[in-house]
């Protein structure tokens, strides 16, 4: 399918919104020459934000990682994630001195409890003793031993009636070039489906994600319209749908999810159609 | 289970929003002494707002039913409805001079127009000829012949690859004390089952009408924070969970969907809890 | 991909089914040339039989159709619906005297009064007077007005709990070469979708379809063996999974639903694997 | 909701299909006085078996846990599993000499190793060369590593496309008298959705566990006919609507998963309707 560059695509918008892999790194790391747009976007002044389905890490370890690899300019504030929709769900809903239970590793939590938030990982969890259990989250699919906690977790939610959240709404993430794993979007799918509940689930496409990084932009230009800005990612299903609508442009980029020989038949089939399709988001200089 | 009183919840909020049917009114008509809440909410000068998933009808028609009922202060300001959204979206997306094909009544469409863009029923769409149709919208469950409008939006989109969007999330609709009927969002679920492709849905639970209703009220009250607005609904699957995930306290009214008898089952089933749960909306003056 | 001429797959079998659309005939009528194959099987002498999801005609109408486009061969001894499987199950469980509603045309209630059954169409029932309707039933997706007799359905299975069939499990067909039409399967599964009730299905895939056909076999080749048989199909998933399941080998003709150019990536994608893929089942003689 | 004595109801009946876990034997061990039971039958000459969605275990070793409990009549020829069903799947489907990946335990992979057939654990399985694997069975949810495991599993089905089965459809099982645990049915689910694959299921409700069943019968009383059996199950959505489906008459009892307080409301809102709602399968000698 005919693609655009994206040099020619980015420099009619106000601002830009990232998806972060697939489009700037890579299970090999930093997407090669990606480098190129940001010096690019520096030069135009047209801010960019990162927009992330992801709740292991807090954005100043999502941040560090980018540093460290040679992009210093995705500084903490430029990262809009999907744990910190938790962690403001969280700080709004619940009652002081009650703990979150949580599937995840301990650095998942540490960002909720940067809140001033209490948290249990569900192996410290007593089942008799639920008293200042108040919520159930969804942080990461590592950190616990999926045999004995998953089951764990399904009978503390059987025990007690309690909201769960699911702070990230992948159901899998690619672990190098060939194989994938359950993401914690997909354990909870499992649980949601025994128990026949509904959980309340954060990250893209839904309209919160990008909500929260809107509300970034207008600090840095006031009067930006949600139709001056350009949503660039990977993912029909997450990043292309959910820009649309939200009311953004949208980019599909050919480095990730959705690869050239089938990016036509899979707009056709999901009926998912953005704006542009780019090989890459990167920029010749 | 035990219930608050209207009273004693909503004064401790700075604003309010409410679901129309099965909170405000029935099949029958307006709740009884319903009338009596907003003479308490003006006197106490807390704004409020009706957030409706209904795309059958403008804002200046909903409002009209009110007034024409005995609710002369629900203005066409204080309405809601998922058809914005979808004006919204159509007035941001659609390239000048292409049309919106529907499913619906030609009042539904009339919304859409008001904005300048232009629409055709499916019964007037020429499968041979469809260069300038750009868009489809599901807007109503009446208006059309079912047996061979369904089928004709099913092969149009088949015949050529469209944005669709389902102005209304609600899969059915009650149209007497004992009866329901198909809602436009349940023959959009079917559409897209027997088409496998992913259609963009307007309406609550979605974020999207929260946020809607929320710039509504900054504009009333320019300090205004999520926690001091009081979302109020008849149903725990769109109301109560939108409410909840948006950030905002939610009161569970029992004067509709859920009912007295099987409220405490369905909120220990669902999982979807509310901040509080009152008989219904009214209050004695 | 590669596929095997059908001729050097059958000769293997000691008797063969066949799905009959897609594989016999399509929407301009029989497959060119098919009547081939019922010479060649006629002379080896190995027994067919024609399996159809398919509860809108009965079996002598099904085999009329044959004889008069040509294929005098197709008795109606050969044939085995799923309208045959819901007969049979009304036979066994319906109280005398009592009537089976049901959506569809006057034609496609016919084959089962023949069992001495009564049967009321959706639009001659009293919703106030359900005494002696003790079954539902869903037969074709013609013979009723959609907007008013799916709601109607809808209400009736509301105010009566009782045992709902569907008598092809189909969700589309096609009715032309470019367009298809909502089966019956599909409006059923819109309306166990609205109640949240289940209902039971008749038709291929289903063990059901297949046990009939093999008991049918029997008759003729009392020793036969499951592996001896093959299914003959152009669906992967109703003729293909179904008759792996059920033990038979399979051969996948691609002159139906499956097409030359996408077989390979359907079959991968979806993990049903045919034992054979045959371009038809036509027979050079 | 009014109940029928077991007995009343079994004696109008030529055979008897029992479901095991809540019928005949819960978490602590034999449903009490359940010995009454088959002390009558023996008397009245009515033949029984057990269906059991169970693939953990030989039949042998099912019966050997009755025999060891006290119920020395439920001998190995009495019982039917999805078990069996799944190794005569490959007895006729897999090549000689090719083996059949598995999550599970050594145990359960011993039944399908004692027809001739080569199985290998998942854990066992080199992803760089499969030459050799053909099938792959959800067996066990024990036995393995959930954390390595189920993404191994996920990675060898996106390697190599190959016919998949779960051989017990059960999303969950009981381990005491409050606590459930995940199925391998459950687990199979996850991974056929993160791949978008189709797996053959084994066990109730489908109508091939009911089959296996039914031969059993003929052979016992060769003229015995669908009507004349009853299906005895605590489950509605497998042994009740199974049953129903097949044509047998069906008897509910409250003594495991459906519970006297429920079961009104379960079969009003599921539209399963059973021929008879027993206290449990016990009769009183």
């Amino acid at each position: 399918m005919r693609t655009r560059s994206f040099r020619s695509v980015v420099k009619n918008y106000r601002a830009v919104f990232f998806d972060a892999f697939g489009v700037l790194k890579n299970h090999k790391g930093l997407i090669p020459d990606i480098a190129n747009t940001f010096v690019y976007l520096e030069k135009k002044q047209i801010p960019y934000y990162v927009l992330t389905n992801d709740s292991s890490r807090s954005p100043e370890e999502l941040s560090g990682w980018y540093i460290k690899h040679g992009l210093p300019s995705i500084t903490t504030d430029k990262i809009l994630s999907s744990g910190m929709l938790a962690m403001e769900f969280f700080k709004t809903k619940l009652i002081n001195g009650n703990a979150v239970a949580y599937l995840g590793t301990k650095d998942s939590a540490h960002y909720i409890e940067t809140a001033g938030l209490k948290t249990v990982p569900i192996g410290e969890i007593d089942l008799d003793n639920l008293e200042h259990v108040e919520s159930f989250a969804f942080l990461d699919d590592e950190g616990f031993d999926w045999n004995t906690d998953i089951n764990k977790t399904i009978n503390l939610l059987r025990k007690k009636n309690m909201t769960v959240i699911v702070a990230n709404t992948d159901k899998n993430y690619p672990v190098n070039k060939n194989d994938i794993a359950v993401a914690v979007g997909g354990l909870a799918d499992l649980v949601e489906k025994i128990l026949g509940k509904k959980f309340i689930r954060f990250g893209k496409p839904d309209a919160q994600m990008f909500l929260l990084a809107y509300e970034r932009a207008l600090k840095d230009i006031p009067d930006i319209q949600r139709k001056e800005i350009l949503m660039v990612g990977d993912t029909l299903f997450t990043d292309i749908i959910g820009g649309n609508k939200f009311g953004l442009d949208t980019a599909l980029v050919l480095s990730g999810n959705t690869l050239a020989d089938n990016a036509k038949i899979k707009i056709g089939s999901s009926g998912i159609i953005p704006t542009y399709v780019c090989d890459s988001a990167v920029i010749d200089l």
